[in-house]
């Protein structure tokens, strides 16, 4: 306890100091002395407190050109370190807080000698439009009774009569599954009139309409929404029924005007007006919407992609893509091909396994392979497990440590963990090298997340469907499809695979296919590819951009904006997507430090 | 800090000191020693722990002669000061960790001068049947694929298929308001098969059904269900609808067994099986479930009472109890008289005047009136507000503490609050007994809470139709109703008010009503008065019990439960009717100490 207490005390003293000279800095307007306060290679990564966008500055210089460009807009002051630093391996970390002219900031910092090797920097809210949680919470009544008092069901319902109609929402969230939903409900606290539209008869029905035996891969503490946390007996991996169940309650409790079997048909901007004209089908009455915002919340994919395989025509079994496997019931006995080697193929050929077809998968390409068990033990405890809750560490917390890492360091952080991966789970990977299955652990070695980042495919959480490659119960093969036949898959290696069912669990496309389907190509080109860092490895081109292309920030296309991935980034940059939306709903000045130029249109 | 540090650390001492004393005399079975370590009129109080029962033991014969009876059955040990104690005028306290046989312990502990003013034990858990949260939650899946795999959505729906039908619950609760969905969803948790029958087509019903113009009286923080605490966004007093929805969200979140549009016909002990026969009619359909216990759960009260008043039947206009009052809407520029003036009758007031009716409410015996902002302020706020939780006191430990005060002992904690609301509120108070208004603040002085604890009545919080009677929006007639005509409501003192409508906000029966209807007579009367816990005040006749008469512990109808209360009481007491239903079902030794006798049959 005493040592520490004292590491604690001398870094705090240490932290403090270093925010005290930065906060000197940034008041004098001295551009040139906050940079030199970081290491010569540090990182300064910020989420909207300084540069109101997602960015990722690297080296002095570049800190050095953020400052000088944004220092006049922004007043950032009360530099101050939150609770105990922790100091090990010659780094000191802590939590910071500070202000600057639109609102309170939260940031992670941390240190070595003396100087700045990372710092995390966000906006948590703007002032005069904080949330009103808490001690801030309304009343919910007047306690004086007048003959004019409507109530809360009252005004409920008069908001979905008129919202859409009579009045417009400053926001459109096209795609109501958890992205959607939980931007919604971060928009509903700080007052954003919003109007999420789906295709679905009603939220959830995305998960409840996959194969039965869909879990969630990652483990329950990773993956709540904002502000209402599953119940502390769920279990480690939710049933996709039971997380389809919760998206639809969540929706109504958030009090979400939320549209559902609505299928958005086309969007236009309407310079003259500064909104858009957006038509969509609800349950079949076409009704015409002038957003002032525009959000694309589908999903980090585009439309299902099924490759032209030649002859494909011709097969007279059934073919269909993993998006639309609803599940194994029919095809007891049968025989299933299932093209792809991803986290779908795997969780589709198991569950066709499950109900007694004959199956065979086709790799077609390298795969990385975590276990389920070691992907929480090795990666996710130290941020996302009971552990971390009773280290303190709230899901706020976590989320903020994981995006405390810069894209540029954070494959040396997640490497180490894949390599004892390997070494921990060899006799595994060992069996399914034998079994003919082809491994790797990302280019560079940095495994699972990474992959997730660069190209969001590539991998697959193995929960069981592994050991059904392993010992044939699933049958592999592997190479490139030549071509369908009347009643097989064919392999350029001449293998021939007889099939009644085909399952292309072939990926999707960009998702910029949305944008040029439902606005104009041109629009999809002007905003460029999406997600991705700029890697430079494979389905991850350069340039290097160092934040996710066009996610949750501001794109080429004003007033469009695109939010998605998985739970945990749902939820936790939906918050700033949220805050960018009402910053410009109340007219603050929200100056962007460099907007990324678009790279590779469809 | 040090002030307080040392305080804290002289504290942990003298408790730690206290509880080693017990320990000893507890683990040599020398009741007497433990009883010596109280004040002479010292208070234990206990749930569950030592008892198997709720029971406060007044003085140190009594708790001797409680620990001699149960000390061979139960064995506690282990008794541990958690956190920091504080001392304050005397007064030293704090929390307790301690275990017994049957499972682990929480408690408080008050000392005086090295001897126990009040300790309150509580059992928490059954060793072996632990709620599975937090670090024991369930996996959700097996990882390990097999051709018998049942997905959650399977076994939730072949559950509802054969629960009732095929297979019995093993408790039925009848009545599925906040009381019933509340236990219910404990009982989930520890894996006791439970139906919950209600009347209503949905979850909420009860409350959805009331005037418009309801909301939560008491303050949000106040009004938490089990496990699933509202978001930090709801206001301070939620309006009924919202509280319906929640309700009928919460229930499915729960995965609850809930049989809307069912009502229960009858129920009868069937001694050979050792089961209820209870007879329900299921939206049209009947059938018979076989419980093993049987819950009511219907409200802190019998059926609604609408006094015998001569020439009723005569009165040409509606009249209806207040409890079917569905709002004003109808009653514009009508006469409306309500009698009675409690909570309801105001409200009730409010509403009709609120939709233009003219307003005459009938006043037939004192009341006591808080308004709201004194009610949080001076005495909800230290355990139930944002204060309270910034304070680190989450509403389990709020639960606690006031559990912690005995019966015997509340009044005098109680009077200073109330008699400081007298002097803040001395205006007002003013105001309305100018406006004829009869007054109280209980028999004692001891105000709001004392009330509802021993009578469920003669109280308003006022949330604004005070003001509508001291101005006389709202006018006040004081006295008996003699009769009623045609068209009016004659008083005893000759007064006659002309009335379109009378609402009868005369209150409700007595709960064990609902037994004899639906069991027999006899039943209800072994059972006795329910609520009240004996202090001889109006509506509370002795003799003593010192808690609450009947409810959540065991009766004298074996297997025969009731639970019921306020939103407070419905969460915390819930937890420990759950567990003693849950050690029945799994066949514990729950020896229950001291059945009290039945009082008071209808």
């Amino acid at each position: 306890m005493t040592e520490t207490d004292t590491g604690a005390t001398v870094g705090t003293d240490t932290a403090q100091a270093w925010l005290d000279d930065l906060d000197a800095a940034l008041a004098a307007g001295d551009a040139h002395a906050a940079a030199e306060l970081f290491e010569p290679g540090g990182f300064w990564r910020d989420f909207l407190a300084l540069t109101w966008n997602l960015k990722t500055m690297e080296g002095r210089d570049r800190i050095c050109q953020m400052l000088a460009e944004m220092l006049p807009h922004i007043r950032p002051s009360g530099w101050t370190v939150e609770g105990k630093p922790t100091v090990a391996d010659g780094v000191t970390e802590c939590w910071v807080r500070f202000s600057t002219s639109a609102g309170s900031g939260w940031g992670y910092l941390r240190l070595r000698d003396g100087q700045a090797w990372t710092l995390l920097t966000t906006l948590q809210d703007l002032r005069g439009f904080e949330e009103k949680k808490g001690s801030r919470r309304d009343r919910g009544v007047v306690h004086e009774i007048t003959r004019e008092r409507t109530t809360w069901l009252e005004r409920r319902q008069a908001r979905e009569r008129v919202l859409g109609h009579t009045e417009q929402p400053y926001c459109l969230v096209v795609g109501g599954g958890q992205g959607g939903i939980g931007l919604a409900a971060r928009l509903a606290r700080i007052g954003v009139p919003t109007i999420v539209v789906d295709k679905h008869e009603k939220a959830g029905d995305a998960w409840r309409h996959r194969y039965s035996s869909l879990h969630l891969h990652d483990p329950v503490w990773y993956d709540h929404m904002p502000y209402l946390p599953f119940p502390d007996d769920w279990p480690v991996f939710p049933a996709k029924d039971k997380i389809a169940d919760w998206l639809m309650h969540y929706a109504d409790i958030m009090e979400l005007n939320y549209w559902a079997k609505t299928e958005c048909r086309s969007a236009e901007w309407d310079e003259a007006s500064g909104t858009w004209t957006v038509v969509v089908d609800r349950d079949g009455e076409e009704v015409t919407l002038h957003p002032t915002q525009l959000v694309f919340a589908l999903g980090v994919s585009g439309y299902p992609r099924i490759p032209d395989f030649p002859g494909a025509e011709t097969f007279r079994g059934r073919q269909h893509h993993s998006s639309d496997h609803a599940g194994g019931d029919d095809w007891a006995g049968k025989r299933a091909v299932v093209i792809g080697s991803n986290n779908s193929a795997h969780d589709i050929c198991a569950d066709l396994w499950e109900h007694g077809a004959e199956v065979t998968m086709v790799q077609r390409s390298s795969t990385h392979i975590s276990r389920s068990e070691s992907l929480m033990d090795l990666v996710l405890k130290p941020l996302y497990s009971e552990e971390a809750l009773e280290a303190g560490i709230t899901t706020e917390m976590a989320d903020m440590l994981f995006a405390s890492w810069p894209y540029r360091v954070l494959p040396e952080i997640q490497r180490p963990a894949f390599e004892e991966m390997a070494d921990r789970d060899r006799d595994f990977y060992d069996a399914l090298e034998a079994a003919g299955f082809d491994l790797d652990f990302g280019e560079d070695g940095s495994g699972l997340f990474l992959k997730y980042l660069r190209r969001g495919s590539g991998y697959y959480i193995d929960v069981g469907a592994s050991q059904l490659i392993i010992d044939g119960r699933v049958r592999l093969a592997t190479g490139q499809v030549d071509h369908l036949t009347e009643d097989a898959v064919v392999l350029d290696n001449g293998a021939r695979l007889p099939a009644d069912l085909v399952v292309h669990a072939t990926g999707y496309g960009s998702m910029n296919e949305w944008l040029a389907d439902l606005i104009s190509p041109d629009v999809a080109d002007r905003v460029g590819k999406c997600w991705g860092y700029g890697s430079d490895t494979t389905r991850d081109p350069g340039p290097w951009e160092g934040e996710l292309r066009n996610m949750w920030k501001p794109t080429n296309v004003e007033n469009l904006w695109i939010h998605g991935g998985n739970l945990h980034q749902s939820r936790h940059y939906s918050k700033y997507l949220a805050l960018q939306l009402k910053a410009r709903m109340e007219g603050l000045p929200t100056p962007v430090f460099e907007l990324e130029e678009s790279h590779h249109s469809r």
